[in-house]
């Protein structure tokens, strides 16, 4: 059962006089008492934190270090060829984005770049996709777009949506190893609309990438504007403040200055070694008391703003990736993590807070409100009050609503949604994870779970090929039954959900003659 | 564990032989036992429910019929008021979109209507939210959008994306009662902007609310274009086949009867009282059994189509508002629920995959495979290898990784996103939810625990403008804890966080003379 009281709300209360963000933990179930307990386990995080920073091999499995600290404050880079490596690569991003802004560089057949389509998933994609909703506008010098999956539908949908615009387009690929198939399908698929227009898709493309993968090597044999790299020792879910996440912001416009300078003052804060005076240590420990260390209630993420509505999802990925592991350093099976969902107050009062407060107590919030919520004069709605009095009341109103039903949360408050304060943001989560991690004993910075599905998805490829070849063999029609005997398939099943899917989509002429489990596959000559 | 064979599946599998959408839930942990033991409850569930669609007060607590599935089925309304009321809705809201589509209803200074602007909130919104992201292409007649949250900033946003064509935007307020604040200020908020363009608002708006209520007064006083109907036989949550969810659609240009139709359609398949053949009796039973009845494991929703993104957050009204409560309908205490996220695949395996595969096992997936991928020709990625394949392939893999390491799943494959295949989904879930619900023995058709938050918003609303008083009444600066003392509450924390809001804001000249918890309230004369 959360405390609440004015002496401990002030007590607890993390407040920066510089920006005035705050952090109340005081529902969230920790107590002096509990921050005294802690005491020698933070001592050790910020240990580790501070040996990480220094350049240590943080991610062990991997053996990598981890440098998203550095790309804030080039200064603590552990050496100079990575400091200078940082400095050169914002210097000439930066210089890149003028320039295309500015018309110095310009598309094949048009005066000037008006559009970016962003093709990355996940880490290549999330922060991007969060950044540049939060902060564009009208006005934005280019327009932002994405291929994040590899839907083609969706890819469709999106080059539909730019329209006229394409040869107005600059394309940007991110891809650290070049490997990512959604990724490359999206290249090549974008690629593929450049070419039908009779342009030349290096001319309209900029890769981010590793040095010396695939697709850098790709890049430089068709002569792309220009590539920008990806370090070994940063991670996907923390690259934002890279190249990743730098390049199309600085296109669209967005002040990549401030956003660096938020997440550089976040980083000197979160570096106290005073818990009481440390956001991202006293954000860890309400993560962990409010969840018993064990993930046992999700994290329910609810910023009363508009522009943080994908908030939640870029913390799906630097969290549930981070977090969610089988085991800990020392080996022991654990199966950790922490669930995180939410999309925006309070739009989600109304769909879902009758289970948050009523129901299943199996999470606690994190209310983000936003101090300034109109950059414009407001009108009243009623006599003294207005739109923006609402919003901010029924944050108040239902974080009281869910006290009172003895659930535990978290307020954070910025004074406004800006490049800065999402800077600030995304620092103050990426340290809280890496101080929760260690308060648990796991790696934060690997993610070994995620190949077993990419593996199976190209066997399922691979048996794709041979169930076509069966089928074209088959006289007349066959069953999944035989198709699966003929290529020597044990796993009926998959056979069955390949043949649908080639039939539903007439792959090689394949059709089905019945909508049964016991349909028969074959081929229709007129679709060959 | 799951099971995983393929007579397993067969024997489980429902596919419905018509529209070839499928339901597996041999991997959720049900096997023939379970639903042979499961055969009375469900009988119960089947005849609560043909009582409900025979017209019994199905929501108790609020006195209320449960009328959602009249609504593809005019016939088995259990009035002939009720029927009538039903196919002229339907008629009259056909008629007035064609009438906008084709310019017989033209706005005040323009020749035609070619956007709108919907204002409403939860089942208000996320409905058409879902369905209009689902069904867009570039040719709709009508370009929509959405004013669902009380942020000035955020409407502003939409107001500055519709840009120079406000004045062809028809506007589209959507409240049951007229009283949820969060749609009424937005409503305030879009008149004034037409206001501001020297336009009459009501030449361009149109409402769908109960009859008699707050807005139906106020529309009829200002006349509006046209008022549709909102009974209180349908719940918010489960009226996107009413008015609310077809008014929208219809101008939007989409294919409302087909909607209907794949919604009747699902109603006829989900009438069967044979559990093996009813596939929202097999989804609820698989719901009981991956979540032992109580909401103990999260529901992950992951669809394999950029169109069906936004089918999480439909659901997590529908299902959690509906399953989220704190008493039975015998009134013991049981805070039952089930949690809900997800966003789409195979995205969402780049963000927490990890998770799933490595950490916490708190959850079950629903995987949504839609078969056709494309609507178009595609290009090759790999030899005989296209992106959507990939799609397939990932869905595949991602789903054996999970099973192979002991997580629960389900499996829907719909043909292709279409309003048939819409209208099947939101049917089959809006059945399942009746009948898990009846299955653990509550209503699931009302929300008590939404107004506590409310009134608490309001009173913190109320005691704002006493705040104001006080701060306005101070010979100089004043702190919290006086101003607390002046307007006589005790909570001083609410009066900290309403002063934070208004000097950030600047309201009634208000500012901070320092940011410290110790920081205090003044009026700055040159603000006011």
């Amino acid at each position: 059962m959360p405390q609440h009281d004015w002496n401990s709300f002030k007590e607890l209360l993390f407040i920066d006089p510089e920006s005035s963000l705050t952090l109340d933990i005081s529902r969230s179930g920790v107590d002096k008492e509990f921050l005294e307990t802690m005491q020698a386990p933070m001592a050790k995080a910020f240990a580790a934190m501070d040996e990480l920073e220094a350049g240590a091999i943080a991610n062990p499995d991997e053996n990598r270090m981890v440098g998203h600290y550095w790309l804030r404050n080039s200064q603590l880079a552990p050496t100079p060829e990575i400091r200078q490596a940082i400095d050169d690569t914002q210097e000439r991003l930066v210089d890149f984005a003028n320039k295309i802004q500015e018309g110095y560089i310009r598309p094949e057949k048009a005066e000037r770049f008006t559009h970016v389509l962003l093709v990355g998933i996940g880490g290549s994609a999330l922060g991007p996709e969060f950044v540049a909703d939060a902060l564009k506008s009208v006005s934005d010098p280019l327009k932002i777009h994405f291929f994040d999956n590899t839907d083609p539908d969706g890819m469709d949908r999106v080059i539909s949506e730019i329209n006229g615009d394409m040869h107005r387009t600059l394309t940007v690929v991110i891809s650290k190893s070049g490997g990512t198939k959604e990724t490359r399908n999206g290249m090549l698929e974008v690629q593929n609309v450049y070419d039908r227009m009779g342009l030349k898709f290096g001319k309209h493309a900029v890769a981010v990438t590793g040095d010396g993968s695939q697709l850098c090597e790709y890049a430089k044999l068709h002569e792309w504007l220009s590539i920008f790299p990806m370090w070994d020792w940063v991670g996907g879910r923390t690259s934002e403040t890279s190249a990743v996440g730098l390049v199309p912001a600085a296109l669209q416009g967005l002040d990549i200055g401030g956003l660096l300078e938020g997440a550089a003052d976040m980083d000197k804060l979160t570096r106290s070694k005073n818990i009481r005076q440390n956001p991202a240590a006293l954000l860890a420990l309400a993560w962990y008391k409010a969840c018993d260390g064990q993930g046992k209630k999700d994290m329910v993420i609810l910023p009363y703003s508009d522009r943080l509505c994908l908030f939640s999802r870029y913390l799906q990925q630097l969290i549930m990736e981070s977090l969610g592991k089988e085991k800990d350093l020392e080996g022991n099976v654990v199966h950790q993590g922490l669930t995180v969902y939410g999309n925006k107050g309070s739009t989600d009062q109304h769909a879902y807070v009758q289970q948050l407060r009523d129901g299943i107590d199996n999470f606690f919030i994190t209310f983000i409100a936003v101090l300034r919520n109109r950059f414009t004069s407001s009108m009243e709605v009623e006599e003294g009050v207005t739109t923006g009095d609402y919003l901010s009341g029924f944050w108040q109103g239902t974080r009281q609503a869910i006290t009172e039903s003895g659930r535990a949360s978290i307020l954070i408050t910025i004074p406004e949604v800006s490049a800065y304060s999402i800077g600030q943001l995304i620092a103050l989560y990426e340290r809280t994870v890496g101080f929760y991690a260690n308060l648990i004993g796991i790696n934060a910075y690997h993610q070994p779970g995620v190949e077993a599905g990419k593996k199976a998805a190209g066997k399922i490829l691979e048996l794709q090929g041979k169930v076509i070849a069966a089928i074209q063999a088959a006289k007349e029609s066959i069953s999944v039954e035989e198709i699966a005997a003929a290529v020597g398939e044990e796993d009926v099943e998959k056979v069955f959900h390949i043949a649908r899917h080639l039939a539903a989509n007439n792959r090689a002429g394949i059709i089905q003659d019945s909508i049964t489990i016991d349909g028969r596959f074959l081929i229709d000559p007129r679709l060959v």
